[in-house]
């Protein structure tokens, strides 16, 4: 459903086998949920900051950092982008939407 | 990059044009960039609560709430899913994804 | 050590037997944990924002909302503000709090 | 009206004057809003995922975290907790408050 979010979910996975040592995601992993949890949370405040300045490139850096960890909290559970852009489909029933966005014009 | 994504992105940018009776995005887009971000606070820490329970289902959906507000905020500022995507795929040191990013030019 | 919050804090312990139907208070305890959780965080987001933007009334109604949800959290879990006060005076390296630590065992 | 709180409010105080090398503060207030705003939103987000666990003494722990840096981000800003109590007094109301917590007993 997107390729790029489902290559970025490999590569996190991938880290689950690596020692802490070896990189960023793999020392979260070891951590646990609760540190996972705080990452998530940080960015998500730091992309609140962001969106309040002018700054559009640090705006998407944040939001980057914010998907990024949510993407290591869902491996650390087992599920992956496509659990979470299926759900966005289901709820947004697009091409009924689509629809009405074409009415909307 | 994500077919999902911007797919959901195109519907939330048709919102723009529509009146804030006629649907939730057009209503969040009338109340400007701070009710936005309060949504996406709150979804973020939603989110985190959900990962401390064990139902998957509805860490996906709060996951799904939040990513979807992000997405309302970029669009808020002229921004979508591919600034995001193409930050995470420049900032991944993959092999793949850099031969990808190298064609992309 | 703050006669404000405890008075806060005996109006909200007061709460927790009334119906749900009576106060905003007991309808958090009559929802549990997360719900007063998710109240936390939104504040939290809230306080952010308005720290933000320029209207000081509006951030000191903020931290109210937010100071005030975690003594319902803190009540929650049969704690209360002296026991967030106690560990603040113990951290800092402040003679005269220090003094009164030493009197206070 | 907290004299635990106003001691901490005249530590930070006194801070601002400070050179960030010397303390945990002044080093905040040098870097300004945005960091001491961080703060908050990570010791929020440390705060609900503490309350999802049984340890007490981490939830008071990361609750004086919390407090400690909104009082710091009220400084920031020339204001105190006093400010923000009086905000409590004032919607609590909390003489009338009591009467009807006496009689929900």
């Amino acid at each position: 459903m997107s390729e790029a979010l489902n290559r970025l979910a490999q590569v996190i996975e991938s880290r689950k086998a690596a020692s802490a040592e070896s990189s960023y995601v793999a020392s979260l992993f070891a951590r646990g949920m609760n540190a996972i949890l705080k990452k998530v949370g940080e960015e998500a405040t730091e992309t609140v900051i962001a969106a309040k300045e002018d700054d559009d490139k640090q705006l998407v850096h944040e939001t980057a950092d914010l998907w990024f960890h949510t993407l290591v909290m869902l491996a650390a559970r087992g599920l992956g982008p496509d659990d979470v852009l299926r759900e966005l489909e289901r709820r947004f029933d697009v091409s009924g939407l689509e629809e009405k966005a074409a009415r909307d014009k």
